[in-house]
């Protein structure tokens, strides 16, 4: 078995190989610059994670890998235009870098990239019919995530159903789908890859609740960014839906009002915010679903039909993910 | 033999059939109202014609028409944001009627939803294959065309060679490739299937010089679009690079100053450009080209080994769409 490390420098190497090199520049350049930006490839090297369960060589698995961080990385580069966001990985977003057309186009490029490589690299027809209708309902699921996420900025009566409908579809599936493709890959049964994919996507949710704990009660120095940015810019996160349904109406309309209102003082509207979600203890909450959904992830999980020893490396993956520190 | 319209209708039949009703509506519904603005219908009816050649039953390939149609229509969504244009088929386009990032994600749906329609509607896996890895290397050409396209728009030295690649890629291929989808569905040999593209590819290229020619020479009543429009917004189109390639460094700097300009007074502009092209007689020197193509492109035509009844419903699409008048 390889360990994410060395699955995640194969697989650095393989993208390395298969740089865009075409003309027009303007095209292909902004797609390498952002598959350059790295991040941390849990995707693909999910992928490759389980196909490295039925077999030593993962050479199979890269293609659909490829396909999986370049239409993850699609989604980044067009995201960063809808959120009009500046910076993506500690660098500048390709709208800023270059324009926003260059956003647009290379972006369209690279979803169509990532089907490219996948239609061209993987040769076994009937295995490649599974990954593109698998691949190609997880890409419209991500479609419609954004597209509620979108809704919910300017709606006022966002239910904790949707915004769970919501990061499933922005987030959890593709996750999910990862994992499931290299079970694909490696010809698992029916049972086996559901289960991996019903893990991955509980692992998935558990992941974003605890990005929005971290965001209001995360360690800034561990987190990396800003505390309290979900706050300021009025998201409609699981902390504040949670808040509105637990609080009296007092408190509902405090919140609603913060929450409508851009605080010239934005250190005051945090800890505002926070007194109330101290009160009404959405922390605990949260952390509890992020425990529910964990032990739900793991009783899939517990349910594959490989050899345990198979499994370690995305078990200590999964457990990684959800180890962060508040 | 079916005719142009009797597939049209057929078509319209099926895209109506296949509407899309999913929530959220905020991404499909601009999915559909651009659908449903209808156009011409030339590519994906190009693809039943040839699909017809070879069996009066055309249903195979309908699904792949409707890709086509879809990824199309993808591509007005999003050039007519990277352009900036408020119209599109005589209504307001998506990004206007609705907002940018409705235009960006429904967008990129329909990228996703061209494919995934073949995906899950064609069912012969090797006949499935040749066409996605025809319908993907397109599109990565249809991309590159719309870049040099802008591209063009800052470059002052653009060649008449590179006009020539850039309407190939922006324009001519995707008819090429749907006249060609049908062949593939038919299972003709490579040698027709080639000629058949061929055969698109240069009325493609011809019917997009005749384009240029009519925005400058044609009569508004037919042409539908104002006369002159191209020269006004400073448009690199065939006639201005031929031009400039014939003049003398008089009328070269002449030119290029009117190009650099914005008029306060268009009629005058096109009047003084029109004035050199006339002098210059690019109008004939592009006819030429036109009629070049066109005995190019049923060179390749007359080379199918097909019976000749079943290619008049071709052959007529493409005289139509050679005839319109100056």
């Amino acid at each position: 078995m390889y360990t994410f490390d060395e699955l995640k420098n194969i697989f650095s190497d393989y993208i390395e190989k298969n740089m865009l090199r075409d003309e027009p520049k303007g095209l292909y350049e902004p797609v390498n610059y952002l598959m350059g930006l790295k991040g941390k490839r849990i995707r693909p090297v999910s992928c490759l994670m389980t196909a490295n369960i039925f077999s030593d060589d993962i050479v199979n698995a890269l293609p659909i890998a490829y396909s999986i961080e370049m239409f993850h990385n699609f989604t980044l580069m067009h995201d960063d235009i809808m959120d009009d966001a500046d910076l993506r990985r500690g660098n500048q977003t390709v709208h800023v870098k270059y324009d926003q057309n260059t956003g647009i186009l290379s972006g369209d490029l690279m979803m169509i990239m990532s089907y490219n490589h996948l239609i061209n690299n993987c040769h076994d027809l009937e295995l490649k019919d599974k990954i593109l209708k698998l691949f190609t309902s997880t890409a419209i699921e991500v479609c419609e995530g954004q597209q509620y996420d979108m809704d919910f900025e300017t709606r006022d009566d966002v239910s904790l159903n949707e915004y769970m409908l919501m990061i499933k579809l922005k987030t959890a599936v593709l996750l999910a789908a990862s994992l499931k493709a290299g079970m694909v890959i490696g010809k698992a049964n029916e049972a086996d890859s559901q289960n991996m994919y019903d893990f991955g996507l509980n692992i998935g949710l558990a992941f974003q609740i605890q990005d929005d704990l971290l965001d209001t009660y995360g360690d800034v120095n561990v987190f990396g960014k800003k505390i309290g940015g979900d706050i300021v810019q009025n998201k409609k996160t699981y902390l504040y839906l949670k808040a509105l349904e637990l609080a009296d109406a007092e408190n509902r309309a405090k919140l609603k009002l913060l929450y409508n209102s851009n605080s010239d003082n934005p250190e005051t509207k945090v800890k505002q915010v926070k007194d109330i979600f101290n009160k009404l203890d959405v922390k605990t909450v949260a952390q509890n679903l992020i425990t529910e959904l964990a032990e739900k992830a793991f009783n899939h999980f517990n349910q594959l039909s490989v050899p345990e020893q198979k499994l370690e490396e995305i078990k200590k993956l999964a457990e990684t993910l959800l180890k962060r520190k508040f």
